[in-house]
C-alpha cells in the first residue's frame, strides 16, 4: 500500500563535490535514487559498496537512475574532512556527486544520517521514482539482488512492482562495535 | 515489436541431472528461463556463469524464474560424459536441472546448442515469458545486468519493459582458440 | 634431527601426462618437491591449490625446484579417468608433470596416497633435497608461506634451516564430510 | 658481492604511530627490515601492499623479520595529515609501527622518499640483516615472491643467498601518472 511508504527526507549538507550546484531529492523526483551512505576510512565502503555504487552509475542511464553519495562522518571527524574526502574521491575515480552530511549541532550523528536513522556505514538506500524510500540495506548487499532491485523500481511508473526478489542472499550481520569487514557501526 | 523476437527453440536431450523426468521449454511457459550453456571442463564456466547461475536460482523464486543447465560438449566428448558431468553436478552442489545436450549424428556441435546457434561456452540465454529469446550472451556478465535484466523479463507480463540497462559493462571479448578465461571457444 | 624424519616414499601410478617418461622421486633427489595431490572434481583444488601449484612452477627455477601433480581419486572414480584428467590438464593449462595414483586392489584408496596416509584432497608435501618429507598440508596454505616454506628447503644444503615461519596463518580445517571450499574428505 | 650493495639510508621522519618512541634503522640491525612505503589514499596501497605488509606480520616471527610502515606523502597533502593518518591506522587495524615521512622543505618528496630514490606508492623496501638495501620494489609483488625473498635473507647469516627466484611473476608496470591500480606515480 502506498500510504504506509516513508517520504524520504530532503538532504542536509554543507558542502558537494562532483556537481556544479548541490543537489536537493525533490530534482531527482521522476527517477530511481540510489543514496551509497559511506565513511571514507570505513573498509567495507571502499572495498565493497562505492564500486557497486560505480558499477550502478554505469550499468543505468543517468536519466533513469541518480547515484548519491552521502558523506556521513560519525568519528574521525577531523580524519575526514571536506579537504580529504577531496582527494579521496580523485584518487578512487568516484564521479558520482557526492554531499557532505551536516554535522550535528551537538557533535553526534550528522543531520541526514539521523533523519534517514541509518545504523552505520556503509547504508545504501532506494528511493523510488515518486520520492518514497523502498530499500534501507546497511552493509553488503549482493549486485544481482541490486540489480534486480533497483529495476523493480524502475518498472514501476508503468505498473506496481511484485515482490520479485525472493530471497535476500546477502549474509547476516553480526552487531558489532567500530568497523568490521562488514561496515563501520554506530556506537 | 514482439514479431520480430525469435521462439526459443526446444531442448534436445539425452539425458536429464537433478529433475525426475526430462523438463521441456514448454512446461516452463510463464517464467522467465535462464538457460546456462556449459561444459564441466571449461574454467570460465566453473569460476563465473555456474556461481552465477546458483545465485540467480537462490535470487528469484522458483515460480517465477526457471534456471536450467545445459551441457553442450563441443569437444573432448570422452572426458566430459555423464557419468563425469553427475559427479561433477555433485561435487561443486549445482542443484539446478541440467539437461545433457544431444550429441549430432556427425560429429561436431551437440544438437541444441546448434539450434541455438551458440558460440561456444559459457552461453547464458534469457527467455521471457512467452518463450521468446530476449538475451543471447557468450562469455560473463555481470551480476548487476543480469539481475536487472532477469527482472526486467520478470515485470513484462504487466508491461512492455523498456531498455533500461544502459550499457553493457561486461569486457569485450576478444576472439580466440581453445579455452581462456573468457570462456571455450567453438572451432 | 635428521634422523626424526621420514623418507618419502616412491611414488605408484599408472600413467603420467606432461612427461615423456614415468617420474621417480629418486629422479628428482637433489631438488625440493612439491607434490600437489588432486582430483580434478575438487573444487578447493582448482580454485586454489593446483593455480598455487601453477604459481610456484613460475617462480622457482625448474632445477631447483619440481613440481608434481597426483592425481588422488578416492571418490567417484568412473567420472575421474585419466581420459577426462587429460582434457582437464589441457583446458586448465597445467603444465607440470601429473601421475595418475595406483588405483587400490580393494577399490578404497589409491595406492600413493595411502603411503603418504593423506587426509583428503587437496594435499600439498614438501620434500627437501635429500629426499624427506617436510611439510604435510590438508587445505590451503597461504601463498606467502608457501614461498617462505619452500626457499627454507631449497637453502638447506647450505645450511639447516631455522624453523622461521613463526605462525602459520591457515585457517583452520573443520573435519566434515564430501567437499567444502577446504577440500574433499576421506570418509 | 657484498660491497656493491648500498647501505639503506636513515628514516628522517615527523612522528610515529604504533610505537612507543621513534625507530632507526639502526635498532633494527640484525633483523630483516620490510619497508612498506604507502600514502592511506593510495587505491594500491589499500587492497594490496597494506594487507601483504600485515600478512607479513603474522608470518614471521618479529625477533627475525621487523616490518615499518612509511607514509610518504607526495601529493594531496593537506587531505592525508597525521590526524587522518591515525584514523587509518585505527580502522585498517594495521598494528605494526608507522613512521611520517619527513615533508621536504621546499614541498615536494618527503626527505627519506628522496633518500631511497622512490618511485611512487606503494612500494616495498626488503633490508638484510647488515642493514643493506635488497629489493625495491614499486607496485605489487606476488604473495609467494615476497614470502621466499624474505625466507632468503633470513637465512643469509647462515649462508650467503643464492638467487633462488628464477622469474619475478609480478606484472610489468606501465609508466602512468596519478594513481592507477597499480600505484601511485610521482609526477
Amino acid at each position: 500500500m502506498d500510504m504506509m511508504l516513508t517520504q524520504a527526507p530532503e538532504f542536509a549538507t554543507s558542502q558537494w563535490f562532483n556537481t556544479d550546484k548541490p543537489i536537493s531529492l525533490s530534482d531527482l523526483r521522476g527517477r530511481v535514487v540510489v543514496i551509497e551512505a559511506f565513511q571514507m576510512l570505513c573498509p567495507g565502503c571502499v572495498s565493497h559498496t562505492l564500486p557497486q555504487a560505480q558499477t550502478i552509475q554505469k550499468a543505468f542511464s543517468a536519466d533513469e537512475v541518480a547515484v548519491i553519495g552521502l558523506h556521513t562522518v560519525f568519528e574521525h571527524h577531523a580524519a575526514m574532512t571536506p579537504t580529504s574526502l577531496k582527494a579521496f574521491l580523485h584518487e578512487y575515480r568516484i564521479e558520482f556527486p557526492v554531499g557532505v552530511d551536516l554535522p550535528s549541532k551537538t557533535g553526534g550523528i550528522p543531520q541526514t544520517m539521523a533523519r534517514y536513522q541509518l545504523r552505520g556505514t556503509p547504508s545504501t538506500i532506494l528511493i523510488d521514482r515518486k520520492g518514497r524510500i523502498r530499500k534501507h540495506k546497511f552493509g553488503q548487499e549482493h549486485d544481482l539482488v541490486m540489480g534486480a532491485e533497483i529495476t523493480s523500481l524502475l518498472l514501476e511508473p508503468i505498473a506496481p512492482s511484485r515482490d520479485i526478489v525472493a530471497r535476500n542472499i546477502s549474509e547476516h550481520i553480526t552487531p558489532a562495535e567500530g568497523c568490521n569487514e562488514e561496515g563501520c557501526f554506530l556506537p
